[in-house]
């Protein structure tokens, strides 16, 4: 499952220099900034609305919306959902992990 | 990097059974499942705001945040963050990605 | 200043039997409670972004909108503006107020 | 009950020069926009978790919290909320009572 992050976020790289009109996202970065946090803020909410309602596919259908836009603000900041990664694994204690992973990627 | 969501995941379920008074995320399943959604709406504004500021430091730091209080959403449902990565994966086509994890957690 | 939520309450309840099709605000009744408190969640980060951006022009906008539908909120279920302002005057200490309001509203 | 919005905006006027350890919203306006702005979306939140309990009483109460630091941020923007009901009033077509308003304030 591991490399789902990475890959998503290098076709959401790619998508930056595509026509608005070519996909969902390449039409988000062209609206801007704002249209990206409105969506995080829309797909927070229909999350604990799903949660409320005890309905857990529906949870994970909402979750995965608001994570896929996360990471759409991430590529248009410039930045990659391992610098989100490593900072949850610092406050877990889980820094050995993030430092064998980038040995691994300088191999 | 890939580990770092399922051992964070593996300590959240570690915790369920732990003192409230334990930690921070013990305490916060002891709260239920309300006190877990309003992080969930107090995290995503959180990152808005980061944005905003065009801070990127801080925007990693709240979206941190944000994530980690989805995973904690998520082990209070029984739920587990690979469903999330499979959905993101099932949208994206990416779905050779999560057969391939599969075949691999079965061996 | 004062008749105007009074008056938006009594439009927004004389909607609640109108054909869904014929205005924004019977449609939403129609999609039900979830489709109201979306919009809740979206027009409060939009007043978010708003205030970020520092357009008082803006705030008040996005402010019109999120008080909006917290009327629509209240209106489905059966709530009143009025019952809200009498919370608000009850921890301000105006509680006064709302009592000289009730006597004028009995004559 | 139409003078509560007013009487709370005088309130929260004269807060803005007082000592931050005076009172809730001192501190609230000494923490600055971003606080305030935390708070917003925080009471939305909590608004659309009490309307999924379907708890009529804490809809009441979470919507005052949202509607009361929805003002705190005008005052803090040099707004007042007559500037959102006259907003509103231009949208329903209500604008006739606007000007009635305002005529008595001239008077």
């Amino acid at each position: 499952m591991s490399e789902i992050l990475s890959r998503l976020a290098e076709t959401l790289e790619s998508r930056k220099n595509a026509d608005p009109a070519s996909s969902y996202v390449a039409k988000l970065y062209a609206k801007g900034l704002d249209a990206i946090l409105k969506k995080i803020g829309e797909e927070a909410t229909e999350t604990v609305i799903a949660a409320k309602d005890g309905d857990k596919a529906q949870v994970l259908y909402e979750m995965a919306d608001l994570w896929f836009h996360c990471m759409v603000l991430l590529a248009q900041q410039g930045l990659h959902p391992d610098d989100v990664l490593a900072e949850l694994a610092r406050r877990e204690g889980l820094s050995g992990l993030v430092e064998k992973a980038n040995r691994r990627d300088n191999v």
